[in-house]
């Protein structure tokens, strides 16, 4: 059994390895690659998904697994040898269900409907990307259905990205958070909108650059087990996890753009850094759902990042960073700016208020394409008619509207977009039972420590990588199911108390 | 046949892919990499070089070249598709002829050897890498004894850096060097040295940097297909031949450093960036030799970058570049500084005239190592000799003696330095035609405009990426076999100018 235990870890440990190179690559194409990399770039990276691929669903790994399932039974639930058989189990049932043929088309149709994405977008042009989008929810579908017996078509499209969550369960929840959330958007939205004008002033990049990377590194990012580097999106990406690595980007003229993005990134990287070292080179050395990671990113990002007591230290050090913009600037009218909430066009943009609504319009209507009852032709009017309802407002043109975002165009529809609100609950919940377990954060945070957090982070979630689903995770630290209490307390003190609300 | 051809085409891209992969796996690592990310690196590393070769020597790739053989035969010898099953074959049949255990036991040993070496040489500490080094030898000796049937047990060694050379017909040609070169040596130390102190004065690296890289600009190096990045050995490295990458390292106070590694990696880089486009993912797409190899960056370094037309031209700019460091000082002086001949211990600090006696010392031990008519525990005395003999001093020490270069630490004794003086040789060889056929190329030069010379390289040398062997190649630009007539006289006049030499 040890020996057979040896050997599904040593194939791992390669297809790791072939991965971890498939990420490298990925990396230096969007921060160093020289233009005229770009076409081998995607041969390369094709050749090593291919070969990670074929290695996987290896029926040898298979047989191992197979083989190792009595050893992982008498193991305890939470030991690192029966999570790796089971989590390997589940991701090796889920690789080898689509077949390879089904799985390699719709790559190649993925990277097609990219590509036209990328010039229908500037262009405001829905006709042009349309009859990709049909036939990417005929994939997705097809995709779908190699995992018969699921209650709703997009569950294991959900499940892909946030294992174990099911439509109907989130449905519900989001039905709960949208009725919390409206009337508070309808009251902020009645006042006169926060005055930003301090955030958009010439704030030199090195300058911006530095201060971020001053704050995470007092989060417990660890520099000597990763690095910052610029890019076009920001992202979190990791080659082990000795080398895990963020990027940003910077806007001469707006300090929150390339701040916040490297909270939130870091908080990404903090969250993998965490993982015990013993995982690594194994799929349990990873987040364990989109929703989880994106806790973990928000977490830092704003309830960090964005609140008094974060401030109450950092705000002093920033006016040093950058006297001439910030010395005339309260540190009231600084918070308020950065807390700023109002109707939006782009998701990305949006205040911690605003920004479930757009995802809730998006998941909302992934649902109704794959049941049948909206069609791709009809999304643009449907879209168009959600953000003048939950939002008030209307894109002037598809560019802003429907076209806006990525996902839809460079992968599956369903099962995209309801992580990150999933996240922004999680956040205030796992934050709550970390604020009573370790009492001293918030004071901490006022004097810019944070290692009681960060430590709580990682002994109750981060060290953990992948052994348990969100849904195990959320029970074992919270003691129940996901809650969107803890989510909507928190926002109805911080932004009552910012405008004043009853 | 066709059909055949275009497997063996698929083969060779995905194993090139693969390389491609490690290439930028390495590059990482010496630029960006945070050091947590080392161990899990040379794991990845391993993996992906592993999976290249056992790609390659694949029998079905064997067979694939035995039956397109006769196809080959019936093509022109430099067309793109013969040259390519040529070539193919000559490295299966070397791949294949060493057994996989052999190498692989191989690889391990040189990653032992060199990581004792990097510990060694600080410590001064001779016997600490002596059964490492025996170890190493015999590995040599084994490896080239797979290829039975050489002249000398070198040849196979030397074969696999510049294919086609042979230990004798090098020796022979390092003899007749020797004995030209040792009397300009003579002739030159007997008068007082250049002086160079303007080089060794503070020049702030961005400044350096941008100097260097607006002169490899115009050379002709390609910065759509390329970058530059700074590492702490300056080196070439391709990931597609729209992606070719050089680094440097600056010394805050030594002009010289970054300058002549920026010239010399250009060099290597233009040869790989001028290869036809064609030929990209193949083994064709590569210089051919690393004698052919060191000559264009050596031309670029020394022909051309420390040649007086050149700084007619870019002297003045440099003196804008760095006023308050150079506006004081004359051409001539400048000129000198960069030429100065000294007799030293480091063959890599070596000036133009004293580089090949470095390299010829450790020609011969390699010989007399191999040949076993030197023991390796005798190898620090025989440095010692070879120094005191040829360049008239010791080094205080084997750090800057036996244990001054990498080479044998890091792999076979035997085949490691020849490359370095012939291409110092073959530089001046092709320049001289260069300029026969391109009679302005020096007038060019003064003007800031290498058009011409680069054209001409591009034409007879870089195009062909490795379709023709050293040999072939030498043959085919000169119309004769490799001469050191040409070198000697670009050194006799440049050097009798610069010291009045009779």
């Amino acid at each position: 059994m040890k020996e057979k235990l040896a050997e599904l870890k040593r194939r791992l440990l390669e297809i790791d390895d072939l991965n971890a190179a498939t990420a490298v690559l990925n990396w230096d194409q969007t921060t160093y690659m020289p233009p005229g990399g770009a076409a081998a770039r995607g041969r390369q990276l094709a050749t090593l998904s291919q070969l990670a691929h074929e290695k996987f669903i290896d029926p040898e790994v298979g047989r191992l697994l197979e083989a190792l399932r009595p050893y992982a039974e008498t193991l305890p639930y939470d030991s690192d040898d029966a999570s790796l058989i089971r989590v390997t189990q589940r991701q090796y049932d889920k690789s080898t269900k689509i077949p390879s043929e089904l799985l390699g088309a719709f790559y190649a149709h993925s990277a097609a409907a990219y590509q036209k994405w990328t010039e229908a977008r500037p262009a405001n042009d829905f006709t042009a990307v349309q009859p990709y989008l049909e036939k990417s929810l005929d994939y997705s579908r097809q995709i779908a259905d190699c995992f018969p017996g699921y209650d709703h078509i997009a569950d294991p499209l959900i499940d892909f990205s946030d294992e174990g969550m099911k439509a109907e369960s989130v449905r519900a929840l989001f039905a709960e958070l949208r009725a919390e959330l409206v009337p508070i958007v309808q009251a902020i939205v009645a006042q006169p909108p926060a005055d930003n004008s301090c955030l958009l002033q010439a704030y030199p990049e090195a300058d911006q650059l530095a201060f971020g990377q001053k704050v995470i590194k007092a989060y417990g990012f660890d520099f000597q087990r990763g690095r910052q580097d610029k890019t076009h999106h920001p992202f979190m990406t990791k080659f082990a996890l000795g080398d895990i690595r963020i990027t940003t980007r910077v806007k001469p003229n707006d300090l929150s753009e390339a701040l916040f993005s490297t909270l939130h990134e870091a908080g990404h990287a903090m969250y993998e850094m965490g993982i015990k070292p013993e995982l690594d080179g194994t799929l349990l050395a990873n987040g364990t759902s989109s929703g989880v990671h994106e806790s973990q990113s928000r977490l830092w990002e704003n309830l960090v990042g964005r609140s008094r007591p974060f401030w109450d230290h950092y705000y002093p050090e920033l006016q040093a960073a950058f006297p001439e913009q910030l010395n005339a600037v309260s540190p009231d009218t600084f918070y308020r700016a950065i807390n700023r909430v109002e109707r939006s066009l782009i998701r990305t943009d949006a205040d911690e208020v605003t920004y479930n609504l757009h995802v809730m319009i998006r998941f909302d209507l992934e649902l109704a394409l794959l049941e049948g009852s909206l069609d791709i032709k009809d999304l643009p009017d449907a879209w168009q008619a959600r953000y003048q309802s939950d939002l008030g407002l209307q894109a002037p043109d598809n560019r802003d509207g429907v076209l806006q975002d990525v996902h839809w165009y460079g992968g599956f529809i369903g099962g995209a977009f309801q992580g990150y609100t999933l996240g922004n609950i999680m956040s205030a919940a796992f934050f709550d039972q970390a604020v009573q377990a370790r009492p001293t954060i918030l004071s901490d945070m006022r004097q810019g420590d944070f290692a009681a957090l960060h430590g709580w982070l990682k002994e109750n979630i981060y060290q953990h990588g992948s052994k348990f689903t969100a849904n195990e995770l959320i029970e074992q630290v919270t003691g129940a199911p996901l809650a969107i209490a803890p989510y909507i307390r928190y926002l109805r003190t911080k932004f009552g108390d910012l405008y004043h609300l009853a």
